[in-house]
């Protein structure tokens, strides 16, 4: 487990109260590296984008189990946040972060967008250049 | 209107029936332009990711005004696809897009994450590096 910590943003209170929820109170968080690679694309919902903000590291709200997900904290493949991005319509997010660990995703590959639509079916995780 | 095209992508029938479309019947798609910065995130239908891969151009599904969404039709700003991958769960696309006219942003801004989270409120587009 990686004794490392991100560092703090604090948000205005117009950029938080500005972020527009959808319907099931979530907003799209992508998380890209800071080479350029985008690693993933998951949820966070009001909580867990001031938590994300607070202490410097990607935290997710899961869908699936339907509760906080810190990311890393089985895993040890925490993301540590350096810049956090919104979008024209505030209904995205853009983190770039540290991935450490092997990697962002589950699978254990790098990015989650390891596989490329055509015959050739996997590619290197995309990156810059 | 530029007459530049992209290049079709011919995605195998398992890979396009193992896209994962939400409860609306769509999917978030990422565009990254080829230096690494993310440009915008819009959301695609079956329909509409399969004139994308078609086509070599991005066309979303515009969820404001529930219709076919050919990006650039109106403002010249097409954005031709590279690469296509989508993520290990298949519910979240990532297109590698070669940026035309000015920008993808509406707001005249090169990246739709023009503003960042903190007291510095404008920020260039994060790309690599």
């Amino acid at each position: 487990m990686s004794t490392r910590v991100g560092s703090s943003i604090e948000p205005t209170a117009e950029q938080l109260d500005g972020v527009r929820f959808d319907e099931h109170g979530l907003v799209p968080a992508i998380a890209q590296d800071l080479d350029g690679a985008v690693l993933m694309m998951a949820w966070m919902n009001a909580e867990t984008l001031r938590m994300t903000l607070a202490e410097g590291r990607m935290v997710y709200w899961s869908r699936s189990r339907q509760e906080i997900w810190r990311k890393g904290d089985t895993s040890g493949d925490h993301q540590l946040v350096h810049d956090a991005y919104y979008d024209c319509d505030a209904d995205v997010l853009l983190f770039r972060v540290e991935q450490l660990g092997k990697g962002a995703c589950h699978t254990g590959e790098y990015s989650c967008f390891f596989r490329r639509f055509g015959p050739d079916r996997t590619a290197p995780a995309p990156s810059a250049g």
